[in-house]
């Protein structure tokens, strides 16, 4: 049998200090699944009002709330929860503060315009290791922190080539450590698919939402609910992942269209045969990602 | 005190016999919610195969499973739910075998064309008030029946001004018995409102689902999920509903493709600020329906 020191030795974190940049719904969450998990020794929130963070390490999901950066001290993982499009000034920021041994990861939706912009202007020290963790809600704020929210599903590692394997495994190693699974793709096939899997039903439920007049709010049940859930989420930061991707989204929201177009084909000529056509590819796909929910 | 006899009195069932017709999820909740709410002595199912739902007579949510309509004998409530397009003609022929006072009303998605029918083509006895409650699920069957599917929930009653005012207040009485809150309206604003509520959701739903093919199935998170959820409804049930209810959902089909070009041509200039108006707009509209869910 072990003794209690072997065991204490064996489960000694993973990381000493793991910094949160941005404690939001995916930084706080982040951060309580390291805390609850044991990832790290101790975990840093920096946020831009430490102030606003004290509910948080009150809470246990931080042990320390920061504003600046030189406050940190010694760091070995970063993890980025900014919008996408503050995430590599954030890590170059970073960079220039924290031990040259430290490495950075992310949660942006969005991952070539990252990855190219740490390849062509990169960080004074560090290695960057591209992630996304595909979990989120339609909330915001790190009062929603879910310690579970990533337990279970994909986080997409987008290496450049670059990285040294070390580099790009420890990364793996800490969110798999979260409870993730873990696919390596390229930054860019990274985006073609989350642009048609996350950023097009936005985009969608978005549009649809617009559509639901005052009067008509009564009549809308669960299936209105549903589907529009998701565009209750911040526009600012929808905003800045549109932007970041708009090739493949336009080009996935080209396609959409001409979907749209059949059924509305198929409405004026009260083609019944296309139609259920129509219905039964929808339904065939929609069946084929899982029964449960 | 009451006493016990005066209690029972008090306590007597609504309605004496309710015949649901076709027995599938909506079916099989309205004789579940009847039975838990007593709102009938005798709840009777009619569909194609009584052998098929002689496990919802074993399971409590049936006292009579029939085939043949002969076999009801007296009946004071018929509930139709059957698909759209079958609705009027099962209550016409039912009214030629059922007790001549009896009340019919539906769960039609669609009211406009049912009701017409029935005013151009009138049963032969009988009255028939539309009514459509606002509840339901992706999964078909009365093995999914939820005696709580309509608490809490919505039922519209769209009277075409040719019933009887009794006849109106005894299928509110019903619909209400079974936890829901009543409105009135005209069969078409009805169908216009559905169209946009309901249809169009579905619609999108499908249309999206279609986009996800097989290799970009594993990054199909909760959002891509909760939004196409509903394409995985019967697309049978479906197409009649559209079929029944075309020039409503073409015109709200029209309305949101202009709202999703309106998205293209902000991708296509890269416009976060029309970008950040159109998300706004959708974030407002979804949140006014309310925060919960």
């Amino acid at each position: 049998m072990a003794s209690p020191s072997q065991l204490s030795s064996t489960s000694s974190p993973m990381f000493d200090t793991l910094v949160v940049v941005g404690v939001g719904l995916i930084g706080g969450s982040v951060a309580a699944a390291a805390k609850t998990r044991k990832l790290a020794r101790r975990v840093v929130g920096l946020g831009r009002s430490a102030a606003k963070l004290r509910g948080a390490v009150e809470r246990g999901i931080l042990d320390e709330a920061v504003e600046d950066p030189a406050q940190i001290g010694d760091a070995d993982l970063v993890v980025a929860c900014t919008p996408v499009d503050r995430i590599a000034d954030d890590i170059r920021r970073l960079a220039r503060i924290l031990p040259a041994d430290c490495l950075y990861t992310d949660a942006g939706s969005v991952k070539e315009p990252i990855c190219r912009s740490l390849v062509d202007d990169p960080p004074v020290s560090g290695i960057f290791v591209g992630g996304h963790p595909l979990a989120g809600s339609e909330k915001g704020g790190w009062e929603h922190s879910d310690r579970e929210l990533f337990h279970g599903k994909l986080c997409v590692v987008t290496p450049t080539g670059r990285e040294p394997s070390g580099a790009i495994a420890r990364t793996e190693e800490f969110w798999k450590g979260l409870g993730m699974q873990v696919r390596q793709m390229s930054p860019q096939d990274h985006d073609t698919a989350l642009a048609l899997t996350s950023h097009l039903p936005h985009l969608v439920a978005s549009a649809l939402a617009a559509q639901l007049t005052e009067e008509m709010r009564p009549f809308a049940a669960r299936g209105f609910r549903d589907t529009t859930r998701i565009a209750a989420g911040d526009p600012d930061l929808w905003t800045s992942i549109f932007s970041s991707n708009t090739e493949p989204l336009q080009d996935h929201l080209k396609r959409l269209m001409a979907t749209l177009s059949q059924f509305a084909t198929a409405l004026d000529r009260n083609d019944a045969t296309s139609l259920r056509d129509l219905l039964t590819v929808g339904q065939t796909a929609r069946q084929a990602i899982d029964g449960g929910d």
